[in-house]
């Protein structure tokens, strides 16, 4: 049981497992780009349940010292660390676990965190702002055909210029891997392997370098392809009413919830 | 004059006057947290046209080294990196100019680049998405008594935990300035400055050692104070139609455009 500030009465019920302890929602997406950061550098991490996330979430940022909006959100129990913000939390780590590209490089730094922000606003867009409105046949079919095909292009312009090839090579073209490519990984395998062949197949045709990178990956990194294997296709993505939205244009649907299940794993 | 590929004919009219060379919009708002830091560092930059940055904006990713989607785009000459997303700029500028925390203390590094990622979530907040939706005068009273002020709480308790006092020192309790107090600047001063003094209550009643910040380092800096004197409560703050609608709710009014005019300066 961890105690969050001693002088009030939030307690969690997690037990401390780990060093490391997320709090995130049972879906995949964002929290999918801190796992496969740590499942590639096989560092163990304990996720919380829901109710204890929404205990911290819902307290008053003076009683709690988590000082979050919302998750995902880390604890670092090794230095007491509450930190929030997706890519705040992948720098932190990528220090941590060396995963920075050469710092005499600053060019390969700074496209490397520009990679993470990139990549959050295509979740943010394929998601139409998580789930903000819902999908039409024709928001898709423009979104699909214009937007997601300029952003996987600006991907694999940015690693064809630094380097990458279509069968060796690292996103920013470093000698080792760096943390842009567990999230190019996080981001665009998950996106296949969550949603299936129709959106792999927009990403394969627009930045086959790119998802080239991906599966080389996984394929070299036991903990990540054991991880993708299972339930291929039939894995939560996104969650809520706007994945049921996803799926229906994706099944070329109008977009309306209901018509495609979630999966539940 | 610059040409971006030569095998191309994307052809800019801006001259090279400075190293840095920033395509913005002809507004404050995200711009500002780039634009504030180089003042306070003293730093020249050019700030292109409109219509130099739509050029290359609306060119194919692969015609354009830029490989980007939306501004702020910063060019730096130096070493023709050319960088989008306003965290990526802001982190790669910090370690240009050594605005970055003593990398000895990683807590204070992430929270650091969770500043700016916070400060980009209240910009958002503030506008509902860059303008995805309108304000009603319903949705900014719950807004401005709710999620605005959790997120000041946020800010506050983050800066009094790492050791700000209301008449002294640094955002993160840190020995001299670093960017997370240029964006804090950037944020809530220009907020303040643009927008006026409803919002400016707002800010100062919900974190009053953070505005205090501010204030001291704007008056301290010559750059800075000459900018946040100049055009006071009639400077141009996000554009567009938000503006009118932020502006509309701000005055008591109901959100609709058109209510308030927009300063153009």
């Amino acid at each position: 049981v961890i105690l969050i500030k001693q002088t009030i009465d939030i307690i969690l019920t997690v037990d401390k497992m780990s060093e490391l302890i997320l709090y995130y929602w049972p879906i995949n997406f964002r929290g999918h780009l801190i796992y496969c950061l740590l499942d590639y550098v096989n560092i163990s991490y304990t996720i919380v349940s829901t109710s204890d996330l929404l205990t911290l979430k819902n307290a008053a940022p003076k009683d709690c010292l988590a000082n979050f909006m919302a998750p995902p959100l880390l604890h670092d129990t090794s230095n007491n660390l509450y930190l929030a913000q997706t890519p705040a939390i992948i720098t932190y780590l990528a220090r941590k676990y060396n995963l920075y590209p050469n710092p005499e490089n600053p060019m390969k730094v700074a496209l490397a965190e520009k990679t993470i922000h990139d990549c959050s606003d295509c979740l943010a867009g394929l998601t139409r702002n998580n789930g903000a409105e819902m999908w039409t046949k024709e928001a898709w079919d423009l979104f699909s055909t214009t937007r997601l095909v300029r952003w996987l292009q600006i991907f694999e312009n940015t690693a064809t210029e630094q380097g990458l090839k279509i069968n060796e090579g690292f996103f920013l073209g470093t000698t080792s891997i760096t943390f842009a490519d567990l999230v190019i990984v996080a981001t665009f395998h998950t996106m296949e392997w969550a949603l299936g062949d129709t959106i792999g197949d927009i990403l394969r045709t627009n930045a086959p370098k790119m998802m080239a990178l991906t599966d080389r990956i996984v394929t070299s990194n036991e903990i990540l392809s054991t991880k993708f294997q299972s339930y291929k296709g039939t894995v939560v993505y996104c969650g809520g009413f706007i994945e049921q939205s996803l799926r229906s244009v994706l099944a070329g649907g109008d977009g309306a919830t209901g018509d495609v299940p979630i999966p539940t794993k």
